[in-house]
């Protein structure tokens, strides 16, 4: 067995020590004589591993009381429809900001049940740039305001969290939860594809300001009501009970770490390498402005093209995995979520620095 | 390490093999050098994968070309919306067979969306019985027949398909999916939450004939329209890629011990050995109808319900797990699927004898 670097968008990379650890209880948790997967989830051992889980994550990311944490299925896809279903409340409208891939696919399913107002698009800019705060032009009739705090394919992040007065700021965090530390009184509900930065795909986190609950429209599905979930403690129905377990062992390795704090500077340190070398290169290129450029995923271009095959073959050849970028753009992209090591991202720029030299 | 036989209803035992293989892979997918839960969804490792799976439940299940197998989120619970949402085309009623907890969760969700009319329920019999092909009042301008095959709470079970002309039959076949041969163009719809014969938790089966694709309520989210996921292969977002693996593991392992056919005659068996032991005696006892008698949920009763505390510690004790019933229920339930072997109900038997002499 030999792992390698795995620079994966999504599903993507996972702790060693997690996956051993996972692979050591698999057939028998805690001397049970079962694996966790085999068990009610209303059994007393789930139910303390649950527990556990969103304990730690609470303690990760220092959140409130009167937040609600929700373990859910249906990715960050189904929370597109899920927010306008439960936060519009009676009103007819919400901001969106429009940032990107992801921002465009929130905008375009709110917009079946609402109007999905755009307080701020950077798309004439190519989606090189997140908007300043200026920039936002905020109704503050609005429901709520939703925003991408990392756009996962084009890269771009925000560095400041949007101040909306009262109105209720929706993120969706799926590629940068846990990357550092946050402020979660100010939002009134995030959401994240747990696929990135907490465990495997087919769980989905909600942390959602009490206030909020309990506002579904008529129509939503049962699955789809916030309210449903949080009286249940999540588990109105069968959770993805594994996906929920494993993200509990990211949690436990993140306090082990040093947490988010520990984790910021890590994640500084490996985005500064990279762009730092891509920027000091004539070889390769970083479109993003250097003030919206995502911590998380690094796209990257050669000055040819043509070398792109080339350089994906040889870098799968030196155990540099899933660096092809997004369908949607080309390209090349890095991700370099929590569990990808400061060695990989070293790797990384010494196979560039490499490649560079017999092909530049 | 001690694997004990498991008696869970779900989520529920999987075979040993199955689970000795994903310990075994968990760090290194065949010489990938990562886990296949840290592969994008779209990489031809994981494409491969999920093809297969499908590939190979269509062969055990004889699924027909005009039907579509997808791979979703949610469980059952969440079908019980989406069948409404995708099947009412424009009908304002469709006829539900009450035949236990089950069932009255799936009309009371239909109920939100059109006229869940009562074809057949056996409630005034409680539950101890499934109606007869001739008990069923159809009305032949519903939208669609849903019915429960198997109660996993009940323990009662049909053991013939509804004849319903030519309105589609929609059945939530979670607790008996794979458990013997089924004719699945009898069908237009079938759905499974993964939990009890398919895989572990996250995960839900649908089998839909494509004549009825294409037809979800405006009002319904992105996530719950069945043509959707059918144009994207279940990609649509990312799909519980590590519960899709697992299914396709336990397909695999199917086809081993000689597919649905040769499960059938294990499961008769199984159940056969637990009513007959249970029937022979005056210490135990289950109430439900010879004919209605589900071959994978064994609920049943000690003549004193003052003995039940013991016989759960007992029968912890001699590796006998997760025997109590359910919450809703109480007394005893042994769940008897595709993944408890033969020897697991001879041991409860020799239990159940055993604590007789000492307690009767």
């Amino acid at each position: 067995m030999s792992r390698k670097f795995n620079f994966s968008a999504g599903p993507a990379a996972l702790p060693d020590e997690v996956l051993q650890q996972a692979r050591d209880e698999m057939l028998d948790w805690h001397g049970e004589g079962l694996s966790i997967m085999e068990m009610s989830h209303r059994s007393d051992a789930f139910v303390s591993v649950a527990t556990q889980a969103e304990q730690d994550l609470r303690e990760l990311m220092g959140i409130p009381d009167n937040y609600r944490v929700l373990f859910l299925q249906g990715g960050a896809t189904s929370q597109f429809a899920m927010v306008p279903l439960n936060l519009l409340g009676g009103r007819d409208s919400a901001d969106y900001i429009n940032t990107g891939i992801w921002s465009k696919k929130a905008i375009q399913e709110a917009g079946r049940y609402a109007t999905a107002r755009i307080a701020a698009s950077t798309e004439s800019a190519g989606f090189t740039r997140v908007p300043s705060q200026d920039e936002l032009d905020l109704d503050p009739s609005a429901a709520y305001v939703h925003y991408t705090p990392n756009e996962t394919i084009g890269g771009v992040e925000f560095g400041y969290v949007p101040e909306t007065g009262e109105v209720p700021l929706v993120a969706d965090m799926s590629s940068t939860i846990l990357s550092r530390p946050c402020d979660v009184s100010r939002f009134g509900l995030i959401y994240a594809g747990a696929q990135k930065n907490i465990g495997p795909a087919g769980l989905t986190v909600v942390i959602v300001r009490d206030d909020l609950l309990g506002r579904a429209a008529a129509s939503a599905p049962t699955m789809f009501d916030y309210q449903v979930h949080a009286e249940a403690d999540s588990m109105n129905n069968t959770p993805p009970t594994f996906g929920w377990y494993l993200a509990g062992l990211v949690f436990q390795w993140l306090k082990r770490q040093g947490g988010v704090e520990a984790m910021e500077a890590i994640n500084r340190r490996k985005a500064d390498k990279l762009y730092g070398y891509i920027d000091g290169s004539d070889f390769y290129a970083n479109p993003i402005d250097a003030g919206s450029r995502s911590w998380m995923n690094v796209p990257f271009t050669l000055a040819d093209s043509a070398l792109d095959k080339l350089f994906l073959e040889q870098a799968d050849a030196a155990g540099l995995l899933n660096l092809k970028g997004h369908r949607s753009v080309g390209g090349m992209r890095a991700s370099l979520y929590n569990a990808v090591p400061e060695a990989a991202v070293d790797a990384l720029i010494d196979f560039m620095r490499e490649f560079e030299k017999s092909n530049g």
